[in-house]
């Protein structure tokens, strides 16, 4: 196994240190995330200790997360809605954090490009969005522009990217 | 436990029942992916062998994954790119089928607003960006125009919507 | 009563005249669909012969229509989308043809400005919205680029402008 | 005949409760505005008085509006522009209270997509449109950008869609 | 000749009759500004004097200006710019009378559809440009967005529309 | 009076020469486009048929053309439309010859920017507009995107550019 | 050698003279701009002194700047973003004095036509782009709107232009 | 001095070996493009051959480029214009390596965010422009849509971004 550490950002403020070690686990828990540990400690020749205080550390610090994944489509009749958001750009960070409030919104990224931040909206019904839009979304300060499409279907949904390459 | 089941559509195909016990389970793994199915077992008062098949089902018909999800920004310095697409609308299912198989590209919905389709590819650097763009994305046929965003960083990702009302 | 007649156009094709009385009948319509006949003939010192008569032509010739209109928003939880089109302009009669066939599609107009096309669909669901969308509306030829925006809330609908000014 | 209670929201207030005879009665008022309430009440095997009750009810609640429909095209040279508005979403709910009040506005929607509220002006010449817009619409505070098409022609216009579906 | 008159209205303020004799004596101007009024007396069987009068008046009132029009890319080298913009509506008419005031701005239109206004600048230079546009046209509050295209060569300029009608 | 010459470009076809005679002949009419031969002539210090020639040349030459110029908002309640055209650009040409052979087409120009060619259509309403658009204009071969924007009002139009320079 | 000499104006601020010699210095130097001061002063038949002392003025004056111009593609993985950017006009060169400041802003232009100001950033990795954005860019007051494109590869970057034409 | 070689990839084709001293020596070319090799070599403590022999290297592999670069706005009048293009995808690199070929395109890159080409054109005039865009830039086939911007003044342009990181 490579030695190697490699310097990795916590979002912009504290610096964290993962190993290849992470990284084989992490590779591993993307593919399933119910793998067992005693499976991974034996794949990688560590103990299964070592591989559960390694997971523990990566999720607290919020760079990983195991979860079960639904797509909305098929458990119901949801309205999935993506908005493409331009900002008075020295606004950006406060507008980011109102949003990531809001319990509907399911992704808040910063970007750039067309749009300056891209949110997702998840509600029950076309009723409850503008709910959510009107009394939430709308309040926030600093929104210059809101584009929005309404998603219909998902077709393709994968969390098994190549980490620390 | 209510016992009324609702008809769920598996992608406009074929139809599937899922029942309250099948959302019970859902909202569990939602929270946390690694949650045992014992523990589910006991607070939902059925056997664990239940949860262990609802599962099994629940998962080979791609209504749920548990996965790792790791924060991409966090795990190096990757480029992440949301693209918005118009497409000839004749070839719509064409275009997105061809997406689907590329795998760089992540995430592949269908849409209607200002696009027809998003689709978030994710690589290592902007390099291979252009490549997968140059070799695979832009050999689609039926794209009329792809606007995209560089994704910056990611503020929320969260999956525990509720699922079944 | 004035005697002047007009030259009123039937959509491009033949002319018709529609004069005074026309327009005095059609005005008392616009605010009550169901106000009776007598009270049009008396008000207008007409026989009621001539209002029913009057009416049977402008409804024949598609000018009038008496109907129940109600606000979607307030009879269930309805997808309504209005659809703003450009289209290949050489094509723009065929496609106005084909969406006027779209039962879902209720409203249909020409234009000139950011869009050639407005159409506005009806669904029951997203869901449903999806199925015209990508059985019905996307095979149409000539459609260049189709923006949308869902509808939330009607807050005004009235029909009673002036006509024959 | 059904009897299952439907929860109506009326819009965004209070609830009101509309059941299947409710939505039989729309059914036929939709296609035939002028339908006699004896011809509706035989039908659905209830007096006329009944009818006439809920007719009343559904009206004075702006649920269901009985009108003649004229198109603007064939009685007349009118201008029909339909605006597309994008606003400070903080100030909404204002910029659709001022549109509302204006007279010659005759269709006013809230929405997400490309334009946030949809409004469509109907006035007898492009004079009157532009006095409209200059001294009424272009003094609403809040508005960040106005699109427009001017509607040319159209070709279809139906009201019957299915209620409580 | 015919005698009916029609109210012509003066740029929304005091209202001013146009008659017949006028709209002739335009029709023959607006093909030739140079036609002899001698020549326009006798073909309309008035008087030299009658021509002049009328002539002054639709001048005076702004109605009618009988100029030498040049293509400019046939006498030069100029920049010439048509910007389209889109500003704070309530400050429409401000906005207006400022671009009217600088001398560079040769056109000035009210509109709706993709732009509230049209300006057409010609100067001597791309340079000259960037001085109006910084010093004048940037200075004008009011402004929300100004797009603008360069004219590289004009190939139809006529004036000779149908008044009257 | 400057005697050097300058070399200006007929439509990129052949060269023609304006000297500064011509000039300053083109900016005494570009004022008054009935300014007598006899005066310019004289404060010149020129014979009145070198007037003459000059401005016969000019005009055969599609230099300087000298017309009254009527507010067509000022005579009557015309539709007067600017249209901003993005157009396959192989085919730039074609479009704009086919542009130009409408009558009702009164201003056609090439550019680059937001638009590829602006069009200025005047008719006598709406409706002979939409003809001109369905029958005429969208039936040209090549036009990608076409914009517009409905003239409400003419604030400016002057035509007294400095030639020469 | 041709002794015409031109006014060139430094920057919108003291006029400087260009004769040309300078040109002819300045063409070889665009090709390559390691020609030998020799070289060049044999070439137009004056001496080294007086190529060093022209070449030092044009240098001073920042008409000529002679660098080793990289392909940042060819000599890592950078992030180079070309941002069009659209500012609320009155403050126009705020903005720009601001962007010029940022040391990883390498770029900056004033336009017309779809944006105001072109700026591109070049930083070493996407993250490093987004602190810019973040920290400095969305800072600078009066920008309205900033789209922007992520470069990918250059294929042509020339600087021989012809000089005093 | 560091000795770790850096793989760089020469344009998506062969790759080549950038050490520490070619990075070393583009630095200072970068800052001042006529420092001698000579105090180069004595910085580096290397011999003046290896120094030419580098240079000769870099340049012949289209890594380096040593120019005079002038700013186009203090040297004449030029057109320097910007276009935005969006291709049809699959035509993208055969579009490029036109653009490529015409002499007045100074600049062309592959871009993904609001376009997929930005090149610069710079020509002695607007009527040059119009020629290039004409006969040269609208023949090629592939594009879509293509918007401009004409820069007016250039405000920074440095070349000495940091290499090797």
């Amino acid at each position: 196994m490579r030695e190697i550490k490699k310097n990795v950002k916590a979002e912009n403020t504290q610096q964290q240190i993962l190993d290849d070690l992470d990284f084989e686990i992490i590779t591993r828990l993307q593919k399933d995330g119910r793998t067992s540990y005693t499976e991974i400690a034996e794949e990688l020749r560590i103990t299964v200790g070592t591989v559960r205080n390694r997971v523990q550390r990566l999720t607290e610090n919020e760079i990983l997360k195991i979860v079960g994944v639904v797509n909305p489509f098929k458990t119901g009749n949801p309205s999935v809605t993506m908005f493409g958001i331009k900002v008075q750009l020295h606004l950006l960070e406060d507008v980011i954090s109102e949003l990531v409030k809001i319990p509907e919104v399911r992704f808040v990224a910063a970007a750039t490009g067309v749009y300056d931040i891209y949110a997702e909206v998840i509600t029950s019904s076309n009723e409850e969005l503008y709910k959510v839009f009107k009394s939430q979304m709308s309040k926030i300060e600093g929104i210059e522009l809101m584009d929005s499409s309404l998603l219909l279907a998902i077709y393709k949904q994968t969390y098994d990217w190549e980490v620390g390459t």
